[in-house]
């Protein structure tokens, strides 16, 4: 099996992605392509690394995953390979991959320096088609990594890690990392730190822009009526604001990056807060 | 050939769907994943019923077809596989999968609850992922049904018929099941009934929105000038009400479920009609 | 390695381009069907001729490409393979496909008459479904193309042959092709015709939409500052006017087709046309 991921912010009404999918297929005919999508915002770094780390950890040991959000194209960025024990991440050197490949531990990063290697003449302006596509390729085929160019310090890369949230006492002041096609708001408080925090059923205390919200807390969208605004923990594992078959970040007003702070009600501590 | 077909509400700006196909490629590296469509609208069952059994017959033997419009996901819905002779459907109890499999005649029906086949933890709130897509590529690679879980009893899933038009003698009261891309108002009127009740190039009496039409009745779009309206047999097999190079769904503001009356301007009846 | 590309102007709101995958697959199951783009602005066969061109150069020889923009379906237009020595393409005879078989050479063109090769019966709406995918199989299937009906003559053929712009001793006048996602303004005068006209970090008098701007001419998009106009040559090889991390379509107002004239500013004629 050889696996390919592309994950790019050309959206669905050019032809970039099927340039790319023509050079891989040029030099790997039995290679699987896969969209993760096509459709990150332009030029947004941050949601292309969110949603490229949310993929990956479902896909087979070996597969090549080729992110292209890329507004620095033709500059002195580095155009990179990330290896680690289970993927490799082909991509520019702008925190796109970074949060990904940490996933998996220890990471060997090389620069793409081999010309051999690339799609000529390489554009100033494509190095998804020109540079990237061929090396996925050539890395599916066995190419040793040595081949791809001098190695990197991973410390070195550029990187745009997650803000993790503040958890204090009483309070949690996370943000939004990202809303989904439902109008899901996914916040970058984990888990285990909510269930830290409170219970299923408890109801949570939510500041989020200016609006104060009392949302119960629940395992899935249908222990509150329909357009109920309900709070659990989404399938990435990160405290999601959502409403039973409606738009929470529409009704909300809510996008990425705004900040979100929760308290919850059932604590003692909460008492004299009121105070 | 192994093929897994794959239609959802998740649309084009999540890593939802990619999720699904790294679950499936990892158990099954042989697949073709095709993507039907990811723009189901947020939670519209009954379109994403009509889409996949309009897909589908053209699909080969021992295609799986996992569906995932699924407001009810983490409640008591079932998760269901549903075999026939042709196809294997894989998705959640609610009337999604059940138009789409009766095509094929009997219908084998199986409760999934073998937990050895799902992808863990299993999310609360994406079935898709750690439900349907594993065990759509088990049964790819041979997993005799009985595995899945307990047979159901057909006529205890939940189902969303269609409506069937209602056929008079001079009237057909039917409704939009769909509109397409390109504005075209895809009724529930089958060609059989159409052409039991006109003949190509007659002109037919439309009630659709408080609007009374004349509509020619042709075999295809370009029978009509530009911008002008045409009723033809769709590739369905339905009355479409088109506009040639044009939208005619915009243009008369009509959407999915609004009625539509038809009558004959060719048939003796009809004086009477006006008396 | 079996590849079909798939170009059409059927949106991603529809089962239409998977009804054509299903077929495919059923006639043709090793198989990789890869989507050039579905979201060709409605009935925009120059659109999609635009792209399909600039897609296919990337294909290995021996691919399908199947293009679907038909506002003529159902009409006396004729249904056609064209054959050239790397690629196959099948679709309309309405000039959706010739600018890219030019691409290779010497074309083959062949009128499909053997209705032993259509998907039966046949649509009057949706030849990309009965006539052309099935064909587009059966010949990757190794069908002789004298098999798929008679010999046309090429000079014969639909064409739109792309404007090409008007270069004057001190102006070039040209047109937009197309406005990719990013809003870069693509347009068709050719990196050769603007290398033999400027230089790279020179500045080039554009008109457009009435407007005279001044815009730097470089190789890359940074080399300005974000939300600054730079003409670069794109990664088709022709002028594109955009705006770094910015939308140049929108912030100029331009569409497809619209005007562009350019003058440079360096050269010694330019004294006197401003006389």
């Amino acid at each position: 099996m050889k696996l390919i991921t592309l994950l790019t912010d050309f959206g669905e009404t050019s032809a970039y992605q099927a340039q790319m999918k023509g050079v891989i297929y040029s030099l790997c005919p039995q290679v699987s392509c896969i969209d993760i999508t096509h459709s990150i915002s332009a030029h947004n770094i941050r949601e292309g690394a969110f949603l490229l780390r949310s993929a990956i950890p479902y896909f087979p040991r070996g597969t090549v995953h080729v992110g292209v959000v890329d507004p620095g194209v033709g500059s002195e960025r580095k155009s990179i390979v990330l290896a680690t024990r289970r993927h490799v991440f082909v991509g520019p050197d702008n925190g796109l991959l970074l949060p990904a490949a940490r996933l998996f531990g220890d990471i060997a990063a090389y620069k793409i320096t081999n010309q051999a290697l690339l799609n000529h003449p390489v554009s100033n302006t494509f190095h998804g088609r020109d540079i990237f596509a061929p090396v996925a390729a050539h890395i599916l085929n066995g190419l040793p990594f040595n081949q791809i160019g001098p190695r990197l310090d991973v410390n070195e890369l550029v990187d745009i890690p997650f803000q993790k949230p503040s958890v204090l006492d009483d309070f949690i002041i996370g943000s939004v990392l990202f809303i989904d096609h439902f109008g899901n708001i996914i916040t970058n408080i984990s888990s285990m730190q909510i269930e830290r925090f409170t219970q299923p059923s408890e109801t949570l205390l939510v500041q989020i822009k200016d609006q104060q919200l009392s949302i119960p807390f629940h395992k899935s969208y249908d222990r509150v009526n329909k357009n109920e605004l309900v709070a659990l923990v989404g399938s990435s594992g990160f405290l999601e604001i959502s409403m039973n078959q409606g738009n929470a970040a529409a009704t909300l007003n809510v996008s990425s990056d705004d900040m979100i702070q929760l308290k919850s009600t059932q604590r003692p501590k909460q008492l004299s807060d009121n105070l």
